[in-house]
């Protein structure tokens, strides 16, 4: 059972439910390790039509245990699109006056190359051998992606958490092509606090023994366990205690009275074993691995002899950050030092805090001043950049 | 190698370098979880003397990882005691004045009854055979311990973090004991957020195979995997972003640039990762699930008709709590809704927030503040109880 799903895992590398664009050894991926990555392939979602001029596409970075499958249902979890609340015909981002491409970044485990990949070299799963991923690298990727379609430049650029760390890459490598960019709930570089959950996360999973040092699907096991209590820690972290006080409190779980066991007294115990129970049927703990690792590596200033308005120098792209009171994951001040070293290189900028409970997690829910924002940004970069209503 | 350290525990277990108090069968601890746990013994230290009246007694209570050594080496870790800082004689708790008492918790490790002590029913380690032990059971065995002292009223209990729990518990439950009671970064009932983190390390625990369904001194084996983790997840949640970006940021460990691959390259990593080693080395697995989950369980109002103030009415003990501007475990909130809670009882009470950027761990740190606080409310209750400067 445990081997079998570990070979479909293999497979849907691979061979995703994605279109695939892919790359041969004409066309390597330089990668920030020096080294290069050849074959690879990303898999990639599109909604909407690009125009004539090809002045309408946005390009959606997704989060850590994100995506391709921004605005339709996730063959893998049968569960809508992570943004479809946002992005679909009519509705904000609306796919019918925009060309929307989402892709799953280089790195991850749903059909662009990854650690579950087959490596050409051994004709196994790559496991540790693939190289380390940063977030430059996953850039660079979606770059070739983008020439693909023959977009000289994207009308915008948005994503949350490490989709807007990407967005911002975006605008410092390659503000060229990119005419607004919308960073969220999001920072120029990982904190230590950040560094500090993500290796907690990584040692889960490396010290369960069905990880194999790398090479699980060649064992055909998966380390589970280890994954689930990667993911219990991380999902703290995107909440905030207010949000979990009122959502959950001391309530206990289908009882009347504590039990003096060790079993879920109370719900908050019972819904993070769920969510980690649920990850690990949809996430490759190597992936995990790399894409924490790609976050925590994540410090534009240092890219660019350690002032961060330098990798901004001379910008003509549009930006709006967003930001969320209760995130603490990425607090507000991490957003407000991108925007003053945006206001230093000249950059137009305008910069929301949303005061709200619901944590670094607001940025994928139904917030209404959150969408105003992005309703509001976007409309007036389309007007700029003569995009017809 | 492993079994023979698995070995040494379980007897450091039923004998340990610190006096022993042997409670038989005559004398049962009656539980919270309906059951009376006998016979059970209670390992202490004290300093300095007690006085003819019996009524220079101060009990420290020590928090989740603490001891009973509170203010001599510690036998196990070769380090000073955890509060040497604040105890000893010719400082703030001047044991050439006060009679000290510190006692491991039962449920701990290290020489109360817990876990790894020999059930008399099996000869064998209890394990999860240890009925839950609550924050009540283990101040109904401190007051056993008192009793043995002769000592009518205790002059202070202080203790911080699960330590401060217990003052509480003592204030409650045995108010007409407890002269003065010194609550510091602790709170009334454990949080949603905090029932959350310790689910965490609980999980991790539980998760590595060498924790043999709580068995695992009868297997020569211990979970030292698990439990690093478990150690490195709470450890983050004992300091505050400031500090970590103070004390570490994003500097790298003895190293000039990014190695690109999961070794610590950042000092944090490594930090953590050292925090995880050398806890497996002190501290006893089930231990740490049997007092993560006393702490869980601990809602002091729910003990009394769901209101607070209800624990306190007609309470004579006089009440200093400290909070720290960091601390997010203990955040400032929960000692301010203490304080309410003993207005409303109409107790004598004082409040003090200490600016610090320290976190949660502060309370054991060399803070001013925290020591010109318990300084002031010291002397100030000595005088109140006629004791001789």
């Amino acid at each position: 059972m445990v081997a079998q799903r570990a070979v479909r895992t293999n497979n849907e590398a691979d061979n995703p439910s994605s279109p695939v664009l892919q790359f041969g050894p004409d066309k390597p991926l330089k990668l920030d390790a020096g080294t290069l990555l050849s074959p690879f392939q990303i898999a990639y979602q599109t909604y909407g039509t690009l125009n004539d001029a090809r002045s309408n596409a946005i390009l959606v970075c997704h989060a850590l245990t994100g995506d391709q499958h921004v605005a339709n249902t996730n063959p893998v979890t049968g569960k809508p699109g992570w943004w479809e609340v946002l992005i679909g015909p009519g509705k904000i981002i609306d796919t019918n006056r925009f060309f929307v491409i989402c892709s799953n970044v280089v790195g991850g485990c749903l059909g662009s190359t990854g650690p579950a990949s087959t490596n050409p070299a051994t004709g196994r799963p790559y496991g540790l051998d693939l190289p380390i991923i940063t977030i430059r690298d996953m850039v660079r990727a979606q770059l070739m992606l983008v020439d693909h379609f023959g977009i000289e430049k994207l009308f915008c650029v948005v994503g949350g958490s490490m989709g807007g760390m990407q967005v911002l890459e975006w605008a410092a490598s390659h503000s060229e092509r990119v005419f607004s960019a919308l960073p969220i709930a999001t920072g120029a570089r990982h904190s230590s606090q950040n560094i500090a959950f993500h290796e907690v996360g990584r040692q889960a999973v490396m010290a369960d023994p069905d990880w194999h040092g790398g090479k699980y699907l060649d064992f055909g096991r998966r380390p589970e366990k280890g994954l689930a209590v990667a993911r219990m820690a991380a999902h703290i972290t995107y909440l905030s205690e207010a949000a979990l006080h009122r959502k959950f409190g001391r309530n206990l779980q289908d009882r009347e009275a504590l039990t003096f066991g060790f079993d879920a007294d109370f719900q908050i115990e019972s819904y993070l074993r769920h969510q980690g129970m649920t990850f690990v049927d949809r996430f490759d703990a190597n992936s995990y691995l790399y894409l924490t690792r790609a976050m925590d590596y994540f410090d534009i200033a240092v890219d660019h002899g350690g002032r961060l308005a330098n990798a901004f120098a001379g910008t003509k792209t549009r930006f709006c950050l967003v930001s969320f009171t209760s995130d603490w994951l990425f607090p507000t001040e991490e957003s407000r030092s991108v925007v003053h070293a945006l206001n230093a290189a000249g950059a137009s900028v305008s910069f929301v805090e949303i005061e709200t409970d619901r944590g670094h997690d607001a940025f994928l829910l139904d917030e209404p001043e959150l969408f105003a924002a992005i309703n509001g940004f976007i409309a007036s970069a389309a007007r700029a950049r003569g995009l017809s209503l």
